[in-house]
């Protein structure tokens, strides 16, 4: 559900695709077709860890999407996920200058704070207070199941934590809190969206049997394709190696100019042998809409220095617009910030009716 | 730090005690010594599970020792952990009815809500937020360690829940939003408090080192005996061995009459080879601040009848002033219900500055 934003993503094991991935995949296409033909029945939930800044991968992996979801008057709900920064490092360092960022970077992609709604966590205690009922209807071992628990915690190369343990449970109150019933996210999030479903299904078993207080959501999975790094490997903030919507023009051109390609002057497509000329065709070609060997047949002998002028033009020519409307809106950082606190304000007052629904259902109400 | 109302009490490992224990013996000692110089320095939260009434070994184990402390100007709280009774069961059953009784149990036992602030912290969001940060302070190993969770665990019969495996990480959240730097538990609660005092510690250290937001908290060990239920088993519910604080005295001499003694006719305080006499001797002993062996000595062959009609008639005597009040009081539970809704008004305004004292120090205003 939410991006890492910069650092690595994660993927799962192989082993855990196979039947549950095929079920899922089928779930997906349905809840994608029903919700193209009655968008105003849908509400979703998606988000970003602000770890750092939004790059081309968070820009064609999902916030194109959102987009799209907004404008199709689905009720878009975007979430900063705060709180997960810490589940696997000791700092929040520089994190208020990460939320405002994307914050910006929601808005100059075409994120309207009318239509959507963007909030932190940390600012809707009602929903955090989910965590507790939420808590008591996974057992411990459903919690150490989660592949993608583990395959983070190995990547982080810090200790599991109470709270990274436990996060998949926060994201299904970040879900659950505004009934949201559709989930975009990767395959690698499937175990999330699994929990989520399993806690809504639940509580209403045990609790609101009448009357459900939670619907199950349905994840759409991402068809995005997967984007490398200008260097062919992962995108990610320690290689240095991912284009930000926010860079401008010139650090951009700096940037796939110090990318390394190969010592073979003909440019080719062939992500297996080539991947660093690839990676370069294949951003190219995201940004264009070309196929990016038609792209290598275009430059052919012209070598890396043509291919990495024509990357760096198609890249800041794409993101021209969006980079203006960035600058644009950075002038006034109060605007973002109001922005902000009201979805904020909104998160709370949706948060506080359904922990209200919630009590209720629990006999928790003296 | 929380009493598990009727439910058997759980017995730490023997092997859990040394060198910890006598440091947090000596601990308890000395904060008692310096509490007793200057109580007003001194904030202290406790409070009980609300899975059913109190009984008389509440009363000794503790409720007692909550009035001293608010008379000697303490600042008390008493947190009626409702969200605790999911940690190992799936129903929430009765538990509007039990939060009350304990409400009217304290008050009639001597808690001026005026001094002493009683609330429930399910309704106190501010306060359960702060499971997030606390998470990320502690391991997952840190979370299994715990001696107390497993044996609760295994005392449940329940799987183990991943409310059930956090608690412990709760009750710091209980403890340290009013800033408690006292706790007054049993042995078996050690560690609990010890896992406080290190999320409190991290979160200074990490997030807070020059102006430190938590304070360390100490617990006091309670010196009360052990009171063994009716029969000379533990007192638990299922056992129906309780005297409970809010019974009548017809059923408190009906509970009393068919307690079980043994065979031999004359009466002797030998709790290990006659354990359902001496639980008797013992709670005669207790509500009349007499020795059991002189009770004894004094009934001797008159027999099981004559020691039952002792028991029976000082217990009655020494709750008969606590049972008019409580009668008293539930005459108007509307009055009861205020108490605690401005007990949780309290709290919220202390659990929302503390929150708001956590994000400025994690940099999390935006």
């Amino acid at each position: 559900m939410t991006n890492e934003t910069v650092e690595p993503e994660i993927t799962a094991a192989g082993n855990e695709v196979s039947a549950s991935f095929l079920a899922a995949k089928k779930r997906s296409d349905e809840t994608m077709a029903a919700l193209e033909a009655n968008p105003g029945k849908f509400t979703m939930l998606t988000g970003d860890r602000p770890t750092g800044r939004l790059h081309l991968g968070h820009y064609f992996g999902s916030i194109r999407e959102r987009v799209a979801m907004q404008e199709r008057g689905v009720n878009t709900n975007i979430i900063i996920a705060d709180y997960q920064v810490i589940t696997d490092r000791d700092t929040t360092e520089h994190i208020d200058d990460n939320v405002l960022n994307l914050v910006l970077d929601y808005m100059a992609a075409g994120i309207d704070p009318t239509k959507t709604m963007i909030f932190t966590h940390s600012a809707v205690p009602a929903e955090n207070q989910l965590m507790l009922p939420f808590l008591s209807l996974v057992t411990e071992a459903e919690l150490h199941r989660n592949p993608t628990v583990k395959s983070e915690m190995e990547a982080s190369g810090h200790a599991l934590t109470g709270l990274l343990l436990t996060y998949p449970v926060h994201q299904a109150c970040d879900i659950l809190f505004c009934k949201a019933n559709v989930v975009p996210i990767g395959k690698d999030n499937l175990p999330h969206v699994e929990i989520t479903r399993t806690i809504a299904r639940r509580f209403n078993e045990r609790y609101a049997k009448k009357h459900p207080v939670f619907p199950e959501p349905a994840a759409i999975l991402s068809e995005a394709p997967e984007i490398p790094g200008l260097d062919g490997r992962k995108m990610s903030k320690s290689y240095g190696n991912s284009i930000m919507l926010g860079a401008t023009a010139e650090e951009t051109a700096k940037l796939i100019k110090k990318s390394p390609t190969d010592s073979e002057r003909r440019i080719t497509f062939d992500p297996i042998n080539r991947p660093q000329v690839s990676a370069l065709l294949t951003t190219a070609g995201l940004v264009t809409g070309r196929d990016p060997q038609e792209i290598a047949e275009e430059i052919d002998d012209a070598g890396a220095g043509a291919l990495k002028k024509y990357v760096t033009e198609s890249v800041n020519e794409f993101l021209a617009p969006h980079r203006e409307r960035r600058v644009e809106l950075a002038k006034d950082m109060d605007a973002i910030r109001d922005i902000l606190h009201d979805g904020n304000k909104r998160a709370n007052a949706i948060a506080e009716e359904t922990l209200d629904e919630v009590r209720a259902a629990m006999g928790m109400k003296y």
